[in-house]
């Protein structure tokens, strides 16, 4: 007598033991309360690059929207309901691009990558929403003489840092960009056994609307972002993706910013788009 | 002009910056040598449960083959070739079990659920063999009065002890199980928005042949295991994992022992049953 | 040609280097501000124990001050000057005592055991002021239902957990204890090689006025404290400290509270009391 | 009735608490056996600097004993009989001297500093033995195409890289040193309150003999030591050690090894010199 997947619960390898809890499945006791989870000090920077730059880095059927602007983000999260109240910390780059599927057609914050300092909400997001997430060490950012440094390593190599500084007169010029419907992701699952087939290649998206999120204050500021070069022996599993991001051109920086926020939501209304 | 996939190559989230190193796919001067990658410290045990236990954590069209054995393996592993040198400790526990397919059958350890205490191979393992890996902190092995102790624990909860202990005179009746073609796992992978749908949902199999394994030495020992159960609080993402186990009556131990090894293989021969 | 110590200047082993900069100690560049460092989040906790269970671990000269309260606190640290803006988490132990000295009498915050997660404030505390600092795995705090956990361990073994719960009617009866000075500590090194010698055995108080600091917020909670039993085993350093700690009745709790702070002092007030 | 100190046992801070256990002080349940507690991998190597570049770092009464060689060790430690089977890193760092007392003249590694990832071990060994502890988290050594590579940073910061190869030929010119009688540090306490002072200032000496000690196998080796300059934000603690040992030239290898050992001692023949 096997076991039978229940009816429309959540699933994840391995599945022999029933429904897995995560952000999206959460036990009762579990007191989810998406206006307070989770507590969050938000640090952003956007750059100009070139123009051509990005496009090597984007798939079929998107298009560059907007200025070629790329953002990073440090999200240091604290009380997150569904790691019962634990924190974490996660970093997201992302530039605007427009998705033109045969039926959807989506501008939105084409996430490129991301980085996350916990292993159970890298395995929840790659397989339930398609985001692409990597590890990284990503300790708390480190405040010295008024400027915040957030830095990621892996096993030792440190291969991003980024530096903000709150200021009351910000430099830089405004970032530009088309108006966002939410978040695009490629979600790609490779074929087992016929290696280099795709089992998975599908276009996902998480509309912005988060109606519990409360921005308690933002704070502009100037940002400076640096990728450092990586050796294969450095980063055996990512020195391809760090290279690619540190040979982008940065031509200007375009705005950046400190926030301390609350709430979010649980990335259920995710969907496919064709 | 977007990027196209490289014919062959195998990809990974972040799809955007090329093919991605990994177990089954190192650059050149990765000097791969599956004589010499791992070497591995190898802890074994094995114990009787009742023949009831096991079948409602296994999926249809498998049936459980030999004894209701379940075996748990603690292997601390370095020199990793496709790391660069770097070693890391997995966990994998298992029973026989025969798949009955359409077009296979093939009876084998059925991978019931594997820790590994680094992202990297979680991530590879899971999305391209199927590998049903979760994310735990595994310390060396600790040695005190002839007896090797290996935990696991996510968070400061230790949840899994193996205690083994050399011995010239092993007392446990030796494990009987039927002959063993490899390993089989369960491939899943929900669908977005769907949420209780598969995306993804196959049996994988790993042949045993590893011909470049060289077993150094292999030690008879006396085994224990234990799981402890845990609230949702303490293991928000597996609690159900663990306390499944932990309920699994532990009838009689069925030999263990502690190995060294050197070389292995990628997996790379791993496909999808039908 | 040796070197010279220099005049008026903190050393550390190794004294070879010059001298060590530190908390009490740093260089031009670091820009103190002790209005500003550390930032600091504080969980306190206060429990009422049997009157005849802390004199055998109070030291000769000193005397127990108003009741026989143990508290406990957890200072989550960020933004510290001295570590150039990171952060740290500390536990601390005390109960009021009075020091009757042969020219100082002084009552204070009698600090009988401290935890940090840092090795460089261990090594500046015990040498520099003589506070009994060991180490432990100190995770953020964990907020679910509106409890903060807090918690200490060792190698995986949690041997401490206080929880704190924000409260608007608080029921615990208030903590009385005599007006506190400052704290108390008995600074100790071993003599080398003439085992169970000691080379230095002091008393060193550091007095309460802290006038940088300021509390942003206090708010009443009540608490909850539990050691755990350890065995040799999983805590070979220190058993002995939390299991006498584990052995202290806990009659009624005296209060908690949830508290946000700035700013600090370096300690470089404290001295040697006769 | 407060405690009293027991005669002849090892006590440290906290002292209330009772004596404490220690690599030097274990209880009977440790079954302490020094021809097996440690298991050692020893990574060595030496390097030929300038005649005047360590006497600016070796403290008064001492003088240089032969070749101006520094020699650095990685030793990789399992199975240590006072933590109870569990094991840690260390690196020391030292060079010839000839202590020149009223009593003692003793040739000897001068300790010029050491490295260790375990707070519990800087503590025990600053305190009992005076050995001049710093912590550095130091990871397994990884090997690469022939090559160990063992490496130590702080706080992300990797400030210490050794790389050692194999060989069946070494080429490096052999290390000539005086006969060495055991190891010489210099047990520094500053004093509470009067800053810039000295509470103890001794120096200790460790007798080379370790009967106990096996060495199952040393191999020759090439080997090469790199250290990175850091800036007090780096290393807010140590940055004048490391800069110090950054700045020595040099001037050519001297010989190194991979050797696996067993055994040791206690180092309670450690003693005073005068």
């Amino acid at each position: 007598m096997a076991y039978q997947f229940e009816r429309g619960r959540i699933y994840r390898m391995p599945t022999h033991f029933g429904p897995a809890p995560g952000p999206r499945q959460v036990p009762v006791e579990a007191a989810v309360d998406s206006t307070h989870s989770p507590r969050k000090t938000l640090f952003t920077a956007s750059c100009l690059t070139e123009a051509s730059a990005r496009p090597r880095h984007t798939p079929e059927r998107f298009e560059l929207a907007g200025e070629p602007v790329v953002t990073i983000e440090f999200h240091c999260m604290a009380e997150i309901d569904w790691l019962a109240g634990r924190g974490y910390g996660m970093i997201q780059l992302w530039w605007p691009a427009t998705f033109n599927g045969e039926h959807d057609r989506v501008t939105g914050r084409f996430l490129a990558v991301m980085w996350e300092n916990l292993a159970d909400p890298i395995i929840t997001g790659r397989g339930e929403v398609g985001r692409p997430k990597l590890f990284a060490e990503i300790p708390d950012s480190r405040l010295a003489n008024g400027t915040y440094h957030c830095v990621a390593s892996w096993m030792g190599f440190q291969f991003l840092e980024l530096r903000v500084s709150e200021t009351s007169m910000p430099g830089d010029p405004p970032l530009r960009q088309p108006e966002l419907d939410g978040t695009l992701m490629l979600k790609y699952i490779p074929r087992t056994g016929e290696w280099g087939e795709a089992e998975i290649c599908q276009v996902t998206f998480t509309p912005m609307a988060t109606p519990d999120l409360i921005v308690e204050w933002r704070k502009p500021a100037m940002g400076a972002v640096a990728f450092r070069q990586a050796a294969w022996t450095d980063l055996p599993t990512m020195y391809h993706v760090v290279n690619a991001l540190a040979e982008l051109p940065v031509l200007a920086p375009r705005g950046a910013s400190v926030a301390h926020t609350r709430g979010g939501k649980s990335y259920r209304d995710t969907r496919i788009l064709k």
